[in-house]
Order: structure tokens, then C-alpha cells, then sequence
């Protein structure tokens, strides 16, 4: 094979997801549809590589200083969501359930990896839920140790400032089955139970 | 989410393996690694695309007209292992158990997928098969019904030649267990089985 190729397959193959076997049927498949997917891929990869920033505000991705969100006055500004990372962000603009602003966090902290606070956007936070027009910090961070460790810390940061903190509720999933749900789940979900309305 | 971004993770997400959730993942992954992995890899991709070709000899891909299988005179030139794919080719390769040339026929006969022998590079096989230094060709092509179809009708096309032509052995894949066979590969090792050697 020659080298060129082994080298497109073994970098194909760093991707999460692809292995060298899914590599090399990736590179077989892209060379098949060399002008409908491979060049503009190539393309494509190589514009966003060097166009695409993170936003000064909240860290999301986007190809001006400002991302689109923070920049969109029909937004509502009085709220901002912390999220851990931009694929957060995607899959709650993919629910489109919310329309306030975000902020990412760039991770949560962790004894184990060594992320303290230092190593997030938390003082950034600090600084825009300092702002008179943001009412509410909602904290969508993973319901792990890490990511309620860092909620935790993060409220209490946010406890001198004059806006609401709230987390995402906990309980079962929907379309989730009693039998399937894990005990932590059922727990909360039993705990936060609520009058059923008719 | 940018409409580049989007482009991109749209455009990856449609390689075999990739999902659009696994193409998000890997586009995230691609930005916290712009310099080192997403900028080299669209410049191999680019790179591939415009200058790999397919040999005019034996249709493995290359950069050169004839590739360095066929134009290397240390592989053996009496022999072609027929394959239906690059990848078929690249998998042999990898085994390091054969040393002479390939044939690729660019898939096999199916009359599923209207695939006749024009549709493959089996005319051209014919052409190289009636060379004088060749003496062999081996068929290792799919065990599959459209695989065997493929490998009883170059047969039957090579029969007028000299050549020799074999087909690669069938039975118990090494490490295999007999519980685990399927009845299809039990009978034929069964068929096939050989004076145990001491």
C-alpha cells in the first residue's frame, strides 16, 4: 500500500469511533466517490480547521468572534446555561427546548485527570452572571460525580451574585421502563415525585 | 451550530461506521486537535484523492500508472491471486503469506445487484492469465454464493488456458472452535480432512 494511503488510513483511524479496519472501509469508500465526497471533505476539514473559533462569551463554535447565539437578539439573554463541552450544546439546540444563552465550561473538574477550577471557564461565568440582564444560571452538567462536584462548586461561587441557580430535573427517562431504570435514577425519581395532574 | 460545521460533520457522518453521532464526536475531537491531526489529515485526503489511481495492470491503487506490486521484480510473476477488492488485496498483504501478484476484479458476479462479467476487470485477467510467465491463478474471492458463482465462471473462462487455477482451501479457521462452526464450513472440513501428519 503505498504511503500516502497508510498514513490518510492511520490518522482516519485516530478518530473516536473508527479503528484501522473502519478506516481502511472509509478511505476504500472515499476513494470510490472521490469528487462527490473525498475532495469536498478534504475541504470542508481543512476550513473548519482554520476558520472555525471558539466564542469570547460562552465557547461555543463558530466562524466569527461572537457566536451566533450570543449575537442573536431574539434570544433570551436573562438566562444562561452552563454546559460541559460545544456536543452539549448541540444536543440541547437539537431539542430546541431552550432559548437562552449558554456557557461552556470546557469540562468538569476531576481529582482523577487534575482539572481544578482554574482549568475551566468558571471565572468567565462569574463575570457574565454578573451582568445586570441574566436572572437565571442553569446548570446542565452530567449526572456524575465529576459533573455535580463541579455544579456543586459552581453554585456555591454563584451564591454572592444575585441570580437564580437551578439544575436539569432527575427521574426517569421518557419511554424509559421501571424495570430497565438503575437504582440511583429510581431513587431521585421517587424522591422528586409530583402530584399527578389530571 | 455554523452551516461549515454542520457541512462537515454531515459529509463524515456519511462514511461507512460513522454515524452522524459518531461524526460529531470525531469533528470535536478533530477541533481540540486542529494542528496535529484535523489540518494533516485533510491535506492526505486531498492528497489521495487527486493522485491515487488504480494499476493499469492489476487495479490495485497507487500512485503510479503500475503499481509497485506489479513493477517489483522480487514478487513472483508466475502467479495472480484473483480478489475482488483493494481491501481483499490489503488484507493479504497485511498476512505476509503470498508473494506473487493480484488481480482485483472490482467485486464479484451478482444478479442481485445486475452485476455481469462486463461489469468486472475479467477480460483483462484473461489477457494477463495467457502471459507465458504465468503458470497459476489462484481464486481467492468471497465464500459466498455470489463469490463462488464469480470463481466457477473465471474458471470455466480460464479452462481453454494453460494455466493453473486454484481456489483457496475452506474448513476450520485457525483458533476456531467446532461448537461455534457453522454446519456449512463443518461439512466441508469434514469433506476436506487430511491424514494427520506425525
Amino acid at each position: 500500500m503505498h504511503n500516502t494511503l497508510e498514513d490518510l488510513i492511520r490518522k482516519l483511524g485516530r478518530l473516536p469511533g473508527l479503528g484501522p479496519r473502519s478506516a481502511r472501509r472509509a478511505v476504500l469508500f472515499l476513494l470510490k466517490n472521490r469528487d462527490r465526497l473525498m475532495l469536498p471533505l478534504a475541504n470542508d476539514m481543512n476550513d473548519v480547521a482554520r476558520n472555525i473559533r471558539a466564542c469570547v462569551d460562552c465557547g461555543n463554535l463558530d466562524i466569527t468572534d461572537r457566536c451566533s447565539i450570543c449575537s442573536d437578539p431574539r434570544r433570551d439573554h436573562s438566562r444562561i446555561c452552563v454546559v460541559e463541552d460545544v456536543g452539549d450544546l448541540w444536543a440541547m439546540e437539537r431539542a430546541s427546548v431552550y432559548r437562552g444563552l449558554y456557557h461552556i465550561l470546557g469540562g468538569t473538574l476531576s481529582a482523577i485527570d487534575g482539572r481544578g477550577p482554574d482549568d475551566l471557564l468558571i471565572d468567565r461565568l462569574l463575570i457574565r452572571a454578573g451582568d445586570d440582564r441574566v436572572d437565571e444560571v442553569i446548570l446542565a452538567l452530567s449526572a456524575t460525580v465529576d459533573g455535580q462536584t463541579t455544579a456543586h462548586y459552581i453554585g456555591e461561587r454563584l451564591a454572592a451574585t444575585a441570580v437564580d441557580v437551578t439544575r436539569l430535573a432527575r427521574g426517569m427517562p421518557v419511554g424509559g421502563e421501571l424495570d430497565y431504570l438503575d437504582d440511583g435514577t429510581l431513587a431521585q425519581a421517587l424522591q422528586a415525585r409530583s402530584k399527578l395532574e389530571l
